[in-house]
């Protein structure tokens, strides 16, 4: 690696009003947490992490802090999805009164999207609201939920069905970190990366579709890949904060991808997140090739690219049992996307061309389901 | 009554930009719920309320919303301020996600602070928030809780520890409905009422001074009572929504009434909350005249006030120990009216003179407080 890649930072601000933040990518930003809190004028902070990120990188962070003269408080969680749960975001909350962390201090969120989803929530209604840093350690959690303050915790009925917009203050997105990563944890990751360029950027799947290896060998091409895709969801968040247009579009692949998951119960050894917006991006591709809406040669294009990397494309791929497709439209119907009964889908007009179809009638859902479940 | 009475309906404006809202004050109101229901365009709504208030007014409700064609669900829970926790806010999301209400729909918060509280959270959490109705039912509830965005559940480490601000689109306060409080409680509201004559409207307290025993009895007094009451916080809250300056002069009273709250561990049976703000407001007043602030007369005239219309004014008529001194300071640390260390307090220089005081050492507390819990 170049002195160049080491000290470079890309800083991609995301526009709020007053609750506009910055979201810093670079090499080795791990360190820079304390200088940053003290930043922040944070007299002290809890890190909520979880067991395995902590022996990877909590010393880091301790050293980072003390040199700082920011006080620590370290609430350690277990991981998996089935963190994101009532249980633990009331562990977390009575914990960071235990640590008395009022207004002026800092909560952060150093981990992957469970650990930034739960924390944010936690900060956003502790004391109805105290201030987070979102330190994502995985690629998802860089490129996606560590940007834009969606926060929340699952139910039994879906994903992130309890939460609340909670911007965080400042992002640090260390591209070195995602080293430890499986390649299974990357690639998933990777699925959020490629969804920019589905969503809207068409020169930017292009340069994946060529440059997607070096991406995942890491360096420079890893931290422009982080930057545009925090770019791009930045700048739609910009302008539809709360999801009232626009911001839509940022689930594409995800209605799908929520029902698969929500299916096979969030069991991660079956399905991951990642994988599921894959998954789902193929369905939307396909299915708005069904209706007529995209051709079927950039719906065979997307999934040859998801292939490539090593991301599934077909319900088939999941291990076990997924159930019927009528079973999979009953949980599209309890995600968020649901208005008067119909669903609200992210379709596609081609690659970078995708729009927000609000009135897809249920039947038209299943039909499609029917095949695309056997394939 | 007179049909004057009867007919009258008050109409008091929150300004809050996009989430402004209408209180509206009256008598026999809890008819019009269902009308008001589909005027916000509700398809259907979920009526979160507790046993006590179900078997007083949910019939009401009920043939309300069929009349105008809204669909409900209903969701009841036991009375008590023990229902504002976090199991309860878990088993009220459970149930709005069972009866699939959307962002369309609507949360109808009927009941008591406790009820608006509560319901009012979980409508800001459920898929990042839906849309709340608040028909507050006790006199604390209309003039205080639902009015202004505050909601939240308890905490062992202190009451609304956890919450979010959440406004409601429509507050119907149905004056008729506090007819059926026992004394004790519209006592207790009653303490709220006061409040704002004491903090900011040295008229009104003079009112209510002479005319408090019309607002015992109902109609008209009643009726302004609530209506100046409601907009005296309106004003207030829309200068200051969430709580970075003014809107703390509403917690005139409550840094005490909320540490002798906690020191009786949230049992209602010894101590509510508007006699905890009622002693808290006697508290606040005898503070600030022995530093200086205001006169011994005025906190003299206060606590006269309060006892002519039955309230407690000092510890010792809560029933049981209460605790030392430093026990109660250490409770108000854990209030969140804490920055860097420092106790905030609404101290006053006189009748409708209060001021926010942020850097009150708690030295001078506890010097204050080793007096006061004697007497």
């Amino acid at each position: 690696m170049t002195e160049a890649v080491k000290d470079r930072v890309i800083r991609v601000p995301v526009e709020l009003g007053e609750r506009s933040y910055e979201i810093r990518i670079g090499h080795n930003l791990l360190p820079s947490v304390g200088p940053a809190a003290a930043e922040l004028g944070a007299r002290k902070v809890a890190v909520v992490t979880d067991a395995n990120v902590a022996a990877l990188h909590l010393d880091t962070l301790r050293r980072s802090l003390a040199e700082a003269g920011v006080g620590i408080s370290e609430i350690v969680l277990p991981p998996g999805e089935a963190t994101k749960s009532f249980r633990h975001l009331e562990e977390v909350c009575a914990k960071l009164l235990e640590a008395r962390i009022e207004r002026g201090d800092l909560v952060v969120a150093l981990g992957g999207g469970v650990i930034g989803d739960l924390a944010g929530f936690a900060a956003a209604i502790l004391r109805r609201g105290v201030r987070v840093l979102q330190v994502p350690t995985s690629l998802l959690a860089q490129v996606d939920s560590s940007v834009g303050g969606k926060t929340g915790i699952n139910m039994r009925a879906g994903k992130n069905l309890i939460g609340a917009f909670h911007q965080p203050s400042l992002v640090l997105a260390d591209s070195s970190v995602l080293d430890t990563l499986s390649p299974r944890e990357f690639r998933a990751g990777y699925a959020e990366v490629v969804k920019y360029g589905l969503l809207g950027d068409a020169d930017f799947f292009d340069t994946l579709e060529r440059d997607w290896e070096n991406v995942f060998l890491g360096g420079t091409a890893r931290m422009s890949a982080i930057a545009t895709g925090c770019a791009a969801k930045a700048a739609i968040v910009a302008r539809d904060e709360t999801e009232t247009g626009e911001r839509a579009l940022l689930n594409l692949g995800h209605t799908f991808g929520h029902a698969l998951e929500a299916a096979v119960d969030y069991d991660g050894t079956r399905l991951v997140h990642g994988e599921g917006v894959a998954i789902g991006m193929a369905a939307a591709f396909r299915f708005s090739a069904e209706l007529g809406h995209c051709s079927t040669g950039d719906a065979e294009r997307v999934e040859s690219h998801l292939r490539a990397v090593g991301l599934p494309t077909r319900v088939s791929e999941i291990p076990g049992e997924i159930g019927s497709a009528a079973h999979l439209l009953d949980l599209m119907g309890q995600d968020k996307k649901v208005k008067a009964g119909k669903l609200t889908f992210i379709l596609v007009r081609g690659i970078g061309q995708s729009f927000i179809a609000g009135d897809v009638p249920p039947e038209s859902v299943l039909a499609f389901l029917e095949n695309w479940v056997r394939r």
